[in-house]
This record gives structure tokens, sequence and C-alpha cells, in this order.
């Protein structure tokens, strides 16, 4: 019955999330030749037939992920596969199977797991995905979501994060910041519900922000339209810890730097209007808000007359080589370090 | 803010959790022909180029299926990825690949994550798998581990539940009952520590049982040995809830009925010995147990000469016609119906 202790020990605040996954894994070695790529994109691949399989898994916490006071059931149910399928499309490759494994508290009825279910089945069935397997467990505590999901794409097409090349352009899909407003908004009217003892807050006009955080979805119509019109993206992640996060991921795992400006951040309306009444930037909520499941990506400069012409993608900035920096180019034309203040699951 | 009323609303309890995941996955279908098999028995296998893949994915949790009090913390980093590869393995298959999300409360050091993943290591070294992703992110709660095993076998050599055939042997790997007594050993000695303040328990001459509940293997040996000797299981299902649940599942997904004989049963000296100690009957822990994580195998009649050459398999019964019933017969010659007591981890 002997532990660490755990007051001689290092505390996870100390150390990210992202480096912690490193450092956990670096004594991980590839033994099956049908392991094309292990840890450190968005996505794993290995050996299919005539397709590659890409395969990529991702966990979702009560209190940490989401708060059951605000969170429609269903809509959990939806967005717990749709993060994971977004890192599929993430590789270039399109999602056919998930498993889902789930533990529940005894507390949590039989018809609270049927709409957890429902939104599941309607994620399948929007995305076109089989549901193949899973695990239903109790928990000492919270309801616990992990999905794995399994893609496929032809070699040639998988796009990985380590890709891009110096003076490539960064393209972005829609629109970025608006989840975390939407988060912003639903815990404030958590605690003004609260502290009213149960009056039903007003979220009316806000439909766009809430939608983002709660039933996000995954860009399956952007890899279909680069498809359609011959572009290939040369390096590609999702945005699920924010901007600038992401962007130093496609950077550092490239070995490039990059010049990002501000006044090409794609950013709604409702999201700049809300991000006025918190007094939080705009620019802040798309650098770091995360949640937002759009995809970043690199294009040749060759293509850049194709990617103009798709309303739903904008070019952000582009890559530059190492020694030249991770700079944000701001409105006023100060230049800025990037750095990695993207939402981070180990906090404090 | 709407959700389900609890108080309204059916017991987890009210429900098995086999019954529980049929009833929430009875509307899936199946969109893809990459699918071969989706929910229903130890894996699901999907399409892939010379071999299938086969898919499995199982999740543990603290103070359910483990108490961070006695269990060595490499012991369940080795116990989490085994208890996935023994469904693989169940169905004459050969994992390859497993990915690995955590949950782990801020309150856990860096430390007690590096021994973890010494374990999932030890058991990627040791069964010759890759780990190739996961998730790592907090809880507000207990430590949760969820892994995924990704297999493969040729389409001819996999080995499903429904495929047995009345008449044929009913085998069982290795021995049964010993996770289940280890469990019942730690739990006692937990409580004389507790009420003891702290008097280190002596666990000397136990070391089977305790490594069965610890830290068990999965039997990729016997896979070995039945295909060296010619053997395809007919039917296959490991023993993770305990015989007499696994066999029922068997049963039912081969439409058939059995006879299972007592004193066949494989039972160790030292599950005996301590069964008689806790006045737990050692059929009852062999039936009820599980977590033994041995293969539970039918084989037609013409293997009966080469699987009594093996001397870790032992024919425990046969299989009847469904009418006939699916019957334990005792050591005194009664005829008993065998339910499904095995171990169900949704528990009041």
């Amino acid at each position: 019955m002997d532990q660490p202790s755990k007051n001689q020990a290092t505390p996870l605040s100390k150390i990210g999330e992202f480096k912690l996954i490193n450092h956990l894994t670096e004594k991980v070695d590839i033994k099956h030749k049908s392991t094309i790529k292990g840890i450190g994109d968005d996505a794993a691949i290995i050996k299919g037939g005539k397709e590659e399989l890409v395969v990529t898994t991702d966990m979702l916490c009560e209190g940490i992920h989401f708060d059951l006071l605000y969170t429609p059931i269903k809509h959990l149910g939806y967005k717990a596969v749709v993060v994971n399928l977004s890192d599929i499309y993430a590789m270039n490759a399109r999602p056919e199977q998930i498993t889902v494994s789930i533990a529940v508290s005894n507390k949590i009825s039989v018809e609270f797991l049927e709409e957890l279910y429902e939104g599941i089945q309607m994620a399948c069935d929007n995305y076109q995905v089989d549901l193949i397997g899973g695990d239903t467990t109790s928990s000492n505590s919270g309801l616990i979501i992990s999905v794995t999901a399994i893609g496929r794409a032809l070699k040639e097409d998988i796009v990985y994060r380590s890709t891009a090349a110096a003076n490539e352009l960064i393209c972005v899909s829609g629109d970025l910041g608006g989840a975390y407003m939407g988060l912003q908004l639903l815990e404030r009217e958590k605690s003004i519900y609260e502290s009213s003892k149960g009056v039903q807050p007003d979220l009316s006009g806000y439909d766009y922000i809430l939608e983002r955080q709660l039933k996000p979805e995954a860009r399956f119509d952007i890899i279909h339209t680069l498809k359609k019109k011959g572009i290939l993206p040369t390096s590609m992640i999702d945005v699920s810890d924010g901007l600038s996060s992401d962007l130093l991921h496609l950077c550092e795992a490239s070995n490039l730097g990059c010049s990002l400006y501000e006044e090409k951040i794609p950013i709604d309306t409702t999201t700049v209007s809300i991000s006025e009444d918190f007094k939080i930037g705009q620019t802040t909520a798309a650098l770091n808000g995360g949640e937002d499941y759009e995809l970043l990506f690199t294009v040749k400069l060759d293509d850049h007359e194709k990617i103009t012409q798709i309303p739903e993608i904008t070019i952000i900035g582009h890559m530059n080589g190492k020694g030249e920096g991770k700079n944000l180019i701001t409105t006023t034309g100060s230049v800025i370090e990037i750095t990695a203040s993207g939402w981070d699951s180990i906090e404090d």
C-alpha cells in the first residue's frame, strides 16, 4: 500500500498539457510497420488497405469541459462526437467509425443517457459515421465521455502539421472566438441564475455564439470544397485550443515562423459585440478562446486565387523561415510575438 | 437550463449494464461497407487491407474498477492496457496499436502519471503494441483511464461469439475465480489497515491471487498454441464478467443452451483455500467473480484429442440445443440453471 507521496511530488499545474503528453510519451517506441504516424498530430495514421486509417481520441469531463447546468444533454452527446471528427477532417480524411465510452454517476437516469445517445446518434447521422462499440460504466463522480474516431484517406491525401513551407499562405475557415464568448455568456448567466434563485436567463439574440459553444460543427464542407477546387493544403490542424496555440503547433511541427495579421482574423459580429460587453478584446477571444473547431491550414502561393474564391475561407497570414519569428502584426502595425496562451485543459 | 428531472426518472440501477448498452444502441444503424461488425461482441470489425481491423475500448474508473489505496500505479497502467488486449485476443486477432486517454485530478502529481505510463509502456512492450495517441485532461474527481485497442486478423481467422454449434466442447484457459478472491483479500486488508490506523497488512503467500487481480495478463499464449495445433475455435469470449455471465453471452449470441460441469471448472489451490477462509464457495468465485481474463471458447468434437494435449486448457462442458437450457451440473449431480450474476459495473 505504498504510493509516491503527493506532498513531495511535482504538481500537474507546473507543467502544461502539451508538455505533459510529450513528457509522458517520450519513451514510446514504434514496433509495427503498420503504425505510420504515432503521437504528435491531430490523429495517428495506421496502415489500412487501399487507404490508410486515421485514429483519434478525445475525452470530455463534467466540470472541466462542460457544465450540466447549462449544457443540453443532446448537444453534449453531439459535441463529444464532433470534436473527434474535427481531428479526422484536420488530417484531410473522412471519418467512418466511432466508439463511445461513458462513465456516469448512478444518480443519472436512464432518460438522461437516452438523450445523450440521441445526440451521439444525430452526429453519427449528420456526419455519416457508424457507432461500432464502447463501454458504459458507473463513476463515483461526474459524467465522462471518451470517444475514439476512425477515418480513412489515401496516403497521398493525408495532411500533417509538419509539412508547411516558408511563404505559404495561412488560411482559416469560418470565424473565430465565438465558442469562447458563448462560454463567457453562459458562465455569466449561470452566476445570475444561481444568485437570483432560479430566474431563467434571457439568452435570445445570442444563438450564434451559444451554438458555437454548445453544438459545434466539424468542417467537412471545407474539406469537400478544397478537394473540389483541387487544393491540397500543405499542412493542417483544427482550431480546438485557440488560434495562437494551434498556429504555434503548425509552426513548431513544420519548424517555421509565421506572420499573422490581426486585421485579417475573421470574427463574427455577434462575437465582436459581446466581447465589447465583456471588455475582452475580440482578438484575444479569437487567439486564446479555442473550441471553434475551424480548420487552420497552409496552401501554396499558387493556390492564392482559388482560395480567394471560397467565401468561407480567409487568408490570415503567411509562414516565415524559423529565424523570422512567430509574429502577430496588429491593426496598428506593431509586431508582437505569439505565445501559447490558448486553452489548456490542465489548469490550477 | 432545462434538464430531465432526476426524480421522475428511471434510476440506472433498474437496468443492468448489458441491457443498458443494448437499450441505448438499439437505434444504431450501419452506414459503411467498411463496418463489418458493430456492437455486440468483444470487439468491432472494420475493413482493413489483407487483414480486417479489430477495435475495442474499455474504461477504468477510480472507486469503481480500482482503489488507489492498494493498487500499485504501475500495475494499474498495465491492467488498463491488458483488459483491452484480452478483447482483441478473444476475437482471435493480434493487437497492434492502442490509444490511451486519461482524466486526472490536479491533486495527482507528475510522478504519479509517470508511473502510470511506465505500466502502460510495460504492457506495450510485453504484448508488442504501439501507443499511438490519446488525450490527457484534468478531472474534478477521480482518475479515469480509457483505452482503445486496434488489432488485425485474416477474415477467416476471426472468431465471434455467435458461431458455436450444439454438441461442441466448451473450453477455458488457465483457472478462474482468482482475481475475485484477490479483490476480496485486498478489501479485507484495507478494512484492517483503516481500522488499525495504518498497520501494514501481511499479504505474503497470496501472490498468485493478488497478481490475478492487480496485474492480470491476456492469453496471447493460448491464441498462439491453438493456432500451432491447428485448432480454430468455433466461438470465443474473454472471461471478464465471470464464467456464468460470459458463458451466457456465448449461448445467447449463438442461440444455444449449454451443460457446464462444476467438477471440471479449473480453480487454483490458493483460490480454493482463500475462498474457504472467506466462506465463499469456490464455484461461486469462478462463476460470478470476473476479471480473470481467461479465454472461454468452443471447439468441434473432432478437436477433442488435440485440446486434451494442451495443459493450460480445460474442457468444462458442451453446448446444447436452445431448448435444453443453460445448465450447471453440480458435483452432486444436481442441475441448476445458470443465471447472469456475473460482475456488473452498474451497481446500486
